[in-house]
């Protein structure tokens, strides 16, 4: 598995910079999700029961995108996904740059879909257009149900919502329609999931939403 | 309770600027903790544990930094002490030129000890000197033991680590040696607290250990 260094390229372009890979990976067929996140909101290990419940009918790559470390990019491998790690040298997001970098380095032709497992932040993310087709945020019930009034530009950025961890949502006291009803102030569009990766609750409807818009990717919907 | 928008200030500056705030707060005889942790790791909730349990002996004050809302402000005010909410307009971090401003807001005159809860993030405030006595991050054992891998700067330049939630540990499989172990290889010095507020299991030695830094800032230790 590779680990590449990236630097932060020119931001003033990077709005046209993600647009145009963007087009480039419509014209390839692989749809690329941003997935974003607080740290331990269970960014991995979902991305781990995702790969399993896409790999035999898809190809699955992964770029791992952390200030450090490469045990993510291990742990994604094993599950059986085409992986490569990205350092981001202590910035706290990836850009459109980066992520372009980051994919050729993956050599991602042929893949169906790519997951960019952003920097563990809901704040800096939420700000930089990478060029993913689709956006893809995490909360876990551990975190809290205020989150949206605290966070809300990622919630309003996002195109879906999971809202993870949810075999423990009672023991935190989080509020699930509460949740939700915050999030859709900011974001009447958003598509919620509440799921478990530990118990699969609710990890189908996640996949199935997945395969549809794979689908209408490579149609160029 | 006041609620007031800071902007960045110039960051060349700022480690003088910090500097120059951490002295005069020395003077004054005022501690002042930079709280910094990821968003729902319990950073209010500790607060709140906290404050009841130094308020009779101690003149507390909480600067609640925040990118929106003031939910937490309100919180820490219930609890008893005197607090100010303060925006950051979307910026990722507090620097020493907003703390100077929201210190003064607050009017921190008498106060013996005030918490600056940092932005919930485990990035971006490790790289910024807000000009406080003593840096305390708290990682909730719901995020993982593996966090000092992949945050080292928080962990290297934090003088106190607070593991929270300690009553699920078991359920999320954390690891407390391991981690410890990991942060120490970082961080050598680190002082840590493992703790829930739920339970208030470990919050004696959290409070007895902020009880003989007020004392020693006091002195000029």
């Amino acid at each position: 598995m590779k680990i590449i260094e990236l630097k932060e390229t020119i931001t003033a372009s990077n709005d046209r910079d993600a647009e145009v890979l963007r087009n480039e990976m419509k014209e390839k067929g692989t749809l690329l999700i941003n997935l974003m996140a607080s740290p331990g909101a269970g960014k991995t290990t979902l991305l781990e029961a995702t790969i399993n419940l896409l790999k035999d009918e898809y190809k699955v790559g992964v770029m791992e995108a952390d200030v450090d470390s490469d045990v993510d990019a291990i742990r994604v491998e094993m599950a059986g996904a085409k992986a490569i790690q990205v350092h981001t040298g202590g910035m706290c997001h990836m850009d459109a740059g980066m992520t372009r970098h980051g994919l050729e380095e993956l050599d991602y032709e042929g893949l169906d879909i790519v997951f960019l497992e952003n920097v563990g932040n809901l704040i800096c993310p939420a700000e930089f257009d990478t060029g993913a087709g689709l956006k893809v945020m995490i909360l876990s019930t551990p975190e809290g149900d205020d989150k949206p009034l605290k966070y809300p530009l990622m919630f309003s950025e996002s195109d879906v919502l999971i809202i993870s961890k949810m075999d423990v949502k009672d023991y935190f006291d989080f509020d699930l329609d509460k949740c939700i009803s915050r999030a859709r102030k900011l974001n009447p569009n958003i598509v919620v999931f509440p799921l478990s990766s530990k118990t699969k609750e609710g990890l189908n409807e996640w996949i199935n939403w997945l395969k549809e818009n794979i689908k209408k990717w490579k149609q160029g919907a």
